[in-house]
């Protein structure tokens, strides 16, 4: 009796159901970390990626940084009341979501614009700071920061103390991110790899600030996940999760290299207590981390794990009982 | 006498003559890692941030890195018949020192292009790999790797000691120093932040590389090292150490942070144990790392500690008596 508590209360990954998604980390784990194995890797080595949205974060019914965008078009509405007459600011302030599920990559390059660029890193850390500490996440009526995955939380922590280092390589916006990764993740900003935009640097009177501009400088989506990890880190990852097509050559490119490899990707399977969407495996179809078909047969080809969070998880977040 | 011995022993920087620079870095690794102190800095927050050359290691007569693509194109020259009647590489397989020393930044750009791109970063890295193993630096007749800077090495293992991350921003090829910055700086490839080209993701059947294409993506240089700093550590150092006009944008930065800083310029003004250049100073003027008059007066203003390697470093290389 005392050796079967003393198991539980050493078991990592305690949100995981027993199946092959727990076992698969704990026998990843196991065979980097055991030098007398042949998958041994080096602990300067042992870098794990994760994508943000979806995979550690809810992203339903909408980014977190899409909210935050759209919060601060509200926010700064009355200074530009042409915006009342000028899409796509005018459907943001009129709250018409069928017209904002439509946006182009063009109307939020203009959200963008206007919402992330024109003022100081400084002045942006701040502005997403003052969102964090009073936005509420529709349907659960929490802070964003709280729809983080318990289950990943406990591989982020597990890895780390077999001494991998945990990176966050995600679309979004790097500088965002960097904003709360290490209170939420315990990743700390230089371990943030994320989309940016240029800053310029401009010294008024010996006080330099890096002041963000308008223009897109690096998109870490797709492709630009391993040319990212590349740019950043210079190591290929031996370990990768992610949720949607935009991971695929994250996971490829961890999946190349020589040694152990985990790839994981988590399916949104679960309506009831998060949110269910692919179109892969019957799930409804979605614009926010579409899961396609496509990338399951990747998936099914490669061998890459796919984590059902309806059956893997026992717990979905944090504050669940 | 047994004290003595011990202090003796005990000094981190025994290259260093006592003077106001040895000073200045022992003062702040005192203030920063104190914890009654005001200047005291978290573990978490210690970064120091180092140019490469001129300040870790030689860069006259010419930079390593522009040594290496010299050598390159002549390697491929037999497979370029053209480039006998072809500016920039007449000149170069010519070894016309005169008209290289006039190459314009379109010139290096070409040059840059036949021999750092075209190629997977794999084939690259093995290039560079190549020819430091082969390769000897003029003057002295050893590896380029050899001719670094023995003070500036305990600097770096002084702070690391004292719980500094050190970085390398570095004007030069990221994928460059990345491939001898562990051996030889003991700086890990994700610390080193430089000047980069774009890749491209290429997967063909199922061997993804990244290929390097013939097109600037990030220079890392003047306000570009604030800006890489920014965007590759996202977090502000509290020393920096350059040697020229470049570095200016990254030693303001540092200053401008909250907290302790160590702001340091190396003056090459010892032609007899490596090279003397400025202008300032009333050194020789040069092409290869200007430390110019202007540079010298913003140091004296800001209160910068400039380095005489004639007068503070008792040592220069590591292979010095
Ligand atoms: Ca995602
Ligand atoms: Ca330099």
């Amino acid at each position: 009796l005392f050796g079967i508590a003393n198991v539980r209360a050493q078991d990592p990954l305690p949100s995981w159901n027993d199946g092959p998604a727990k076992q698969a980390v704990l026998a990843f784990v196991k065979d980097t970390t055991d030098k007398s194995s042949k998958k041994y890797v080096e602990p300067a080595d042992r870098i794990a990626t994760f994508d943000q949205d979806g995979t550690l974060w809810t992203e339903h019914p909408l980014y977190g940084q899409a909210a935050f965008a759209l919060a601060r078009v509200g926010e700064m509405a009355p200074s530009h009341p042409e915006w009342k007459q000028k899409e796509p600011f005018e459907s943001v302030l009129a709250r018409d979501n069928a017209a904002m599920s439509k946006f182009t990559e063009a109307d939020w390059m203009q959200i963008i614009a206007v919402t992330h660029a024109g003022m100081s890193t400084e002045a942006f850390q701040g502005l997403v700071k003052g969102w964090l500490a009073n936005a509420k996440a529709p349907r659960f009526d929490r802070p964003y920061t709280d729809l983080v995955y318990q289950p990943m939380l406990e591989v982020m922590k597990y890895l780390r103390t077999n001494g991998f280092r945990t990176f966050i390589v995600t679309g979004g916006g790097q500088e965002f991110v960097r904003v709360y990764s290490e209170q939420v993740y315990g990743v700390p900003p230089e371990q943030v790899v994320g989309s940016s935009i240029a800053t310029t640097y401009v010294n008024t009177n010996g006080k330099p600030v890096l002041m963000r501009e308008p223009k897109p400088f690096f998109i870490d989506d797709g492709p630009g996940k391993p040319i990212g990890i590349n740019l950043f880190i210079g190591k290929r990852p031996s370990a990768a999760f992610g949720n949607s097509a935009g991971d695929t050559q994250m996971l490829e490119w961890t999946q190349s290299g020589d040694g152990a490899h985990l790839m994981m990707l988590v399916l949104h399977d679960d309506a009831k207590r998060e949110y269910a969407y692919g179109p892969a495996a019957n799930l409804p179809d979605t614009h926010v981390g579409t899961f396609s078909e496509a990338l399951l047969t990747e998936a099914k080809q490669n061998a890459w794990i796919v984590v059902s969070m309806k059956n893997d998880w026992k717990r979905i977040f944090p504050f669940d009982e």
